[in-house]
């Protein structure tokens, strides 16, 4: 572990505090005025002994007797998509005013820590470790917030302002922009390597696949910007003390960056002195890869399959486990792998960084829910009785069982879009996701010799989707410069999230094929 | 109903929006490309049917099946402090994958509305009515935040910045003075009319009792300080353009600004320009007057009590009820008469004014926790049902018995204040509440002829108090400039809700009394 003290990251980072979020400070009347710190007792109170019973009418909490509600019991799944609607003892989550665990409903309903509540923090760190996600130094620290979008406005608050340049990925969750410019700051666009299959290299990329190395940030590319940021394309504007990542099953594009290519990111970070924001929703839900010789082959179904080949072979580490001088705040949220309407996500990295967020989230939404936090929690423990294993196994294991679904759905889509006529004939090509949410196809317009622009192409062909009941999200709309991602302009994104059942995603890729033939031939025939 | 428009609002308020909000606005994806709108329907495609079963792929949602939550439970209290643990089906809320109603489990635990989840605003809306708080004009709105200091950040991230000056009352809840000058606003005090018993008025008061006309906000004040900003105190900052009042049991003083005074500040609110931020998380928590010569009467114990008499008599309607022009924000809280850990509030106001906080709200929070939104609801429909009323009608009823208590709780504290040697002595004076949690005292320097100031005074008998087992907070902690209210510098602030049981209030005092005659009296025997 670094020597890193708390006082040489404020050292550090304090240079990286937006003007907005310096003036954000807590202002109290609970504490004691520091004009009369010295004050002695008097004479007579010297002799006096004190009380032991404190009636702390200072406190401005109401009495849990005024709660309506007096316990809550959580029906827990024994599986995804379990059918069932029995409910098992051994499948009840109950949250009592006189349970003996930490959550009971009296703490749950009363104001909680602006931070967290403590056992959900201590779960968190804990599951932080086990996965081996830790950074490298001892000062960090984690911060519960209402959901990544609010850890991505408070991140953003508290460390851009006008003279802020962050980069983000060339294709991103464009909402975090509203962030960026929200905050006074400017994006510029990073490339990234999309793997691309399409009828062309099909059979080589089986025989050899794409090498894994080479796919999410073009490391090059950021490197020379960074080099040459005085001549380059955005000399114009300071240069970037943040990157902005969503480092596995990146969205729109579903690539991963590997941890060979994180450890040259961190390089140039300490080398350029930027911030890596890893945005990582859905990180756990890692995909084994494709066989498309066995399309079926659902590693996480394997009997040999374990925790351990999961950590060791599938997850790709965060980059706070390569960090040792504090340079990475890793965003988590429990929106994908538990529920989004709890809103509830984490911010972890280094004390002094989290010590600004939370000053910040203490004049703002100070905790998140804490019935909640209670939700999240209680449900942990009772699996983690129920399957008679620490809770951060039983988690993983939650994860890994929505994981295995996910891989299910992404094995359903891709065989149909291999097998269909309209890839065969080159109509659209696949990108092969590394995880999480969505699976991503670019429609090929090469055929129409320029008839039309991509995007105008891609709006056209989106008529089509519509008609034949297909509703997909147009790439481009995800793009920071579509002229700096021409090559990709015609990608179109597809959630296999939703969907009831990885049948419904069989179909969708025929009305993907019909839509395409419809486009590429027999609009050309009516004309 | 004034015909107020949309555009009207517009028109108007637009130049009280701060130059930090105008930039936080929602980048989507998701929306139509403008620059394709008028894009026609390929010949081919004009003649197809539209398929009318559609599959989203566009949507970035978990299929429920993907929660590990199946149904939650609920069980409901009869009245606060029910001791029982009995868990008859009459008092369980249910939230079910099957149930029919609004707001089942997969609604609830998927992503939400900004606003908030549609059932529950439906009811905010229903209640804000029965309760004849309704504002004079039509464009209103309503927007659900993550609890009262979520709703007041947003507020004055919207409304102020550099160049507003706001107007807070002279003792306020301090930590709104983070949002303030965390939007870079400056904040000034309005003096308040503050009726305090003593043993010189004790017997008067109860002969010729205070007019309550008279008490809050000091309306002579505020419009001599207005009419006259270009020679006050403040001329060196801009006109005020928001007033800041915690209208009814104000924190800390428990004072309220009745109708006849509401009305006068109205208009000055018109003549000056300015908007009313109105926070009322205590007012439904409304006291009948403290009756001296029967102190246990309550009036809402009484038979011939009911919900018109609590509306008629004791309820003190919102500035919204006045509003004709659009210029009140109203605060409310599920916090004070449900439970803190929700982290659940509301603000109502113009449509404009509330469609600016949305804005900033789909930037930073997104919606609060439908989890939490859940639980109220769920309450609400099951004590509806319970009770056999309307949902509007059920809730007042649990409000009123949540008064009830505080009532009764006022009732003990200010009977044994009374009745204390030290009050007869003429050691402390009495405020008696207009309202919700807090009974100050004020503490009584005159007998020591100066021989230190209120405020190094009041440290040391804080000191006797501790010893004594009495926390309670030095309200001028609370005021925004001792000098402006020094005749209240003695003042201190007791929370009358957290404690278990009336009897440990009357505990309280008997410890407020003892560190009075200590203070008082055996201190200076022993110098």
């Amino acid at each position: 572990m670094a020597q890193l003290t708390y006082q040489d990251l404020e050292n550090h980072y304090s240079k990286f505090i937006s003007e907005n979020s310096l003036r954000k400070k807590l202002v109290t009347f609970w504490l004691p005025d520091p004009k009369y710190s010295n004050l002695e007792e008097d004479s007579f109170l010297k002799s006096k002994k004190p009380k032991d019973d404190l009636i702390p009418l200072s406190l401005g909490l109401p009495n849990p007797g005024f709660f309506p509600i007096k316990s809550m019991d959580l029906h827990i799944v024994d599986h995804p998509f379990d059918g069932k609607d029995s409910k098992e003892a051994h499948n009840i989550a109950s949250v009592t005013k006189k349970d003996p665990n930490e959550m009971n409903l009296p703490f749950v309903l009363q104001y909680g820590d602006t931070k967290g509540l403590s056992p959900l923090l201590d779960f968190i760190e804990d599951f932080v470790k086990s996965v081996g996600n830790q950074p490298l130094y001892e000062e960090w620290d984690t911060i519960i917030a209402n959901g990544s979008n609010d850890s991505l406005f408070k991140i953003f608050e508290t460390l851009a302002d006008e003279n802020t340049t962050v980069m983000v990925e060339e294709f991103t969750f464009v909402p975090v922009l509203s962030a960026v410019y929200g905050a006074g700051a400017k994006a510029i666009p990073i490339k990234l390597n999309i793997p691309v299959v399409n009828q062309n290299n099909y059979q080589d990329t089986i025989d050899r696949p794409f090498d894994i190395k080479d796919e999410g940030v073009d490391v090059d590319y950021l490197s020379d910007l960074l080099d040459n940021w005085s001549t380059g394309p955005y000399k114009h504007l300071p240069k970037p003390t943040l990157l902005y990542t969503v480092t596995t099953g990146q969205n729109p594009t579903g690539v991963a960056t590997y941890m060979e290519k994180k450890k040259k990111i961190i390089e140039l970070a300490k080398i350029h002195d930027f911030i890596i924001i890893e945005d990582d929703p859905y990180g756990y839900l890692r995909m084994p890869k494709f066989n498309r010789l066995n399309p079926e082959e659902n590693l996480y179904a394997m009997d040999e399959f374990s925790r351990k080949r999961y950590l060791e072979e599938l997850m790709i580490k965060s980059y706070l486990s390569l960090d040792d001088d504090g340079r990475v705040l890793r965003l988590e949220t429990f929106s994908k792998v538990f529920s989004p309407g709890l809103r509830l996500s984490f911010i972890s990295g280094n004390k002094y960084l989290i010590k600004q967020i939370h000053d910040y989230t203490d004049i703002s939404t100070r905790g998140a829910s804490s019935v909640s936090q209670s939700l999240v929690y209680s449900t942990l423990q009772t699996i983690s009785k129920r399957d008679n294993k620490p809770m951060v196994e039983a988690w993983l294991d939650w994860i890994i069982q929505v994981a295995k679904e996910y891989t299910n759905r992404r094995n359903h889509i891709l065989k149909a879009a291999y097998e269909s006529e309209s890839f065969k004939k080159g109509y659209f090509s696949v990108i092969e996701p590394s995880a999480g949410m969505f699976v991503d196809f670019e429609i090929n317009f090469d055929s129409l010799n320029g008839e039309f622009s991509v995007i105008e192409g891609m709006n056209r062909i989106e008529k089509y989707f519509i008609k034949n009941g297909l509703g997909v999200v147009l790439g481009y709309k995800m793009a920071l410069d579509t002229e700096l991602s021409k090559d990709h302009c015609g990608l179109i994104r597809t959630a296999i999230s939703f969907a009831d059942k990885p049948e419904d995603l069989v179909e969708a890729i025929n009305r993907l094929n019909i839509s395409c033939i419809e486009f590429f031939e027999k609009r050309l025939e009516s004309i």
